[in-house]
């Protein structure tokens, strides 16, 4: 099955916007076997795209268009595919209510141009949008099935997930087949050693096919399990990711796509417990990331971001000597740091971050990438020492902010 | 002239990755008044890429094709295109010498798949990468010159400028014109709003083109110039820019891509001040893009994440009778922190934020969407208050930040 994917648009032709819908739905389409061969993007020009859609026509099986199908006189991708397949437009009627009842809802008037949304190619099937005004549908020309769904990104994922890839699945060309795949996001280890921690898995279960993916700075690990039985390959998948758990278990974030942040916000929220932060290098990004999870005031009560000596000594009592005598990048200050937090917010942890995240201020002892993590209890406090050589500022930034966040998952699900 | 940008490489072709090297590139051609009429993106894939390479020499002028040039056997673009064009490989000289000097400089060791790089398509051009280790190439087949660059983001962007873009403005098939942009980054008013100020643009500088881009929370204005008599169109392009700067010049950002960070940033240590920041609903957003600038130690003291009243009373000393009568989102509230995160830090000036981010926790009277702002200088203490309806959570928390910015730049440029 030859599939491509094609993304309609002045703002993308024109790289006002970035395009990341067709990254999206090739991911999509690859976790359900689908191998995407193309990505093309055109304008708002009728031309063009009623000779790439013949193009593709003659060339693919499948194809997912997204955009062009609003109610403004440059949305074409309608009228385009119809005059491709040499359609005509028709009154789509069910079309033409579900936009009607979603002005009704809304208590907005429908336009005369929302009515254009309902008129689809003769011949298509209606594909329903849930979460807004354009319908999408598939319609078959050439050897292709044209899958037409709209440019804006959550009406397009909840489409994909809702009809689109379900009608792919039961369609002609593809085979009765099950294709599962299995996403564990993980932290703390490169590409390569964590190639090299799972090395025996294609051995163990040769049916498994194994993919990391570097997402900066976490590397996922892709299971896929393609094949005509169902319950034994849901049964593999499972097994295999039972198998990784136990080779490399406490670096594994989430098997279900949650974020670092989202993790340490569940099981915080999940024990009734809080954290403080004190942070140096970081420089807001932790809380920033904390704040970004809804109902964060349910765990998230201060973050100190005391980027000088001096608010590190007025804002945490950090004690002069101790900058004196250590510097601000070293265990004793972070722990003083993340005591003093927790300390003065009542939360039940406190996690503290300096370190040098360039360009400059690194020096042969501490270099640029030189991190210290500090972390208290009610029962102790924690300093560590980490070093992450050759990253650039904000690459530093994101990868410190991770570690600490990291450091802090791993107390409260491992006691580590 | 037609051109096209051809995006190479698995990581892009599967969505592992999403290509924001097309975007890029599009907006540059376009600012030297090149029309891009189509993007794609092909695997690793010898068949694949010879066929695209193949469609495209007779249907383009120029094709801009990044990846693929690295040392590795998935790196395909030079053997594609010299298949596509019916030439040989064969080693440059000058190109395996800067391969050399590249890992001299480095006190790396030059590996045998390195020089394969130095090996480039019979008649070609190079083009010298001065960042990294593949040079690039120009090469014309059929009707098109194709122009291989690197997919590394920051080598393919210095190649762009430096030597692409150039020898595109000197081709035969553009005519010797010149095409001049100037953007202007603005905050503060709507699409449409500024669309409106900018009335009367076109009849004051009819050689003028005016285009506006939504970049999320700011409005870029774009002023395009092309002809052919280059002292003219300067002088045109500047008089427009003063004409906008008349109309709405406090609500420019920069001219010169600046983001505002950036320039709160260059201001304040342009004059040797500093700033302390108390955040509430910005959870520590500002502090973060704040010291994402290089030296921001040298402006940037600290920022009190006070999620919770507990840590804006004990930190930042905010009255509890102010927060009871007034509730934390108010005027007297962030007047307060402000005054007091100044005052805690010794820094020149404080500003704070406290809002409703959503989606929960909005009031009839305070509905999420609401902001209220404080700035403190060694004068006067001002509070502000804001509504941004209708945003979800994370899309506040950035205009938010935008906003509290925006009010501390226009403190110090116009001390408004």
């Amino acid at each position: 099955m030859i599939a491509e994917i094609i993304a309609t648009g002045d703002e993308i032709r024109s790289g006002a916007l970035v395009d990341s819908n067709s990254a999206y739905i090739a991911e999509k389409l690859e976790e359900i076997g689908v191998e995407v061969a193309r990505h093309s993007c055109v304008g708002d020009n009728m031309d063009m795209l009623v000779s790439v859609f013949k193009e593709v026509s003659a060339r693919c099986d499948i194809a997912i268009v997204t955009g062009g199908l609003g109610p403004t006189v440059d949305d074409l991708t309608t009228a385009a595919i119809a005059k491709a397949a040499g359609r005509q437009l028709v009154l789509d009627e069910t079309a033409l209510r579900s936009v009607e009842d979603f002005f009704k809802a809304r208590n907005r008037k429908m336009t005369y141009s929302n009515k254009k949304q309902a008129m689809l190619p003769e011949g298509c099937k209606r594909l329903d949008n849930l979460m807004g005004t354009a319908p999408g549908f598939v319609i078959k020309t050439g050897r292709c099935s044209f899958f037409c769904i709209p440019g804006v990104p959550f009406e397009m994922r909840r489409m994909l997930s809702d009809s689109v890839l379900p009608e792919i699945e039961k369609s002609e060309h593809k085979k009765r087949k099950f294709c599962f795949v299995k996403t564990l996001s993980t932290f703390g280890l490169t590409e390569s050693a964590t190639g090299e921690k799972l090395v025996g898995l294609s051995d163990e279960f040769p049916d498994i096919k194994l993919g990391l993916r570097a997402k900066f700075p976490e590397i996922h690990i892709k299971l896929y399990a393609n094949g005509e039985d169902e319950e034994y390959l849901r049964n593999v998948l499972e097994k295999g990711c039972e198998w990784v758990l136990q080779k490399i278990g406490s670096r594994v974030i989430s098997s279900n796509g949650e974020s670092m942040e989202a993790v340490v916000a569940r099981i915080l929220c999940d024990r009734k417990e809080t954290v403080a932060l004190a942070e140096s290098c970081t420089g807001g990004l932790i809380s920033n990331r904390l704040t970004n999870i809804a109902g964060s005031s349910e765990f998230f009560l201060f973050s100190g971001v005391t980027y000088s000596n001096d608010a590190k000594m007025k804002v945490l009592n950090v004690l002069p000597e101790t900058l004196k005598a250590y510097g601000a990048v070293h265990e004793e200050t972070v722990k003083q740091m993340a005591a003093r937090a927790r300390d003065v917010a009542g939360a039940t942890y406190g996690l503290a971050t300096s370190g040098i995240a360039g360009p400059d201020g690194g020096t042969d002892e501490k270099p640029v990438g030189a991190l210290c993590i500090g972390i208290a209890t009610s029962e102790r406090v924690k300093g560590m020492r980490f070093c992450f050589p050759g990253g650039k500022r904000l690459m530093n930034k994101s990868i410190f902010a991770t570690t600490a966040l990291d450091v802090l998952r791993r107390e409260l699900v491992y006691d580590l």
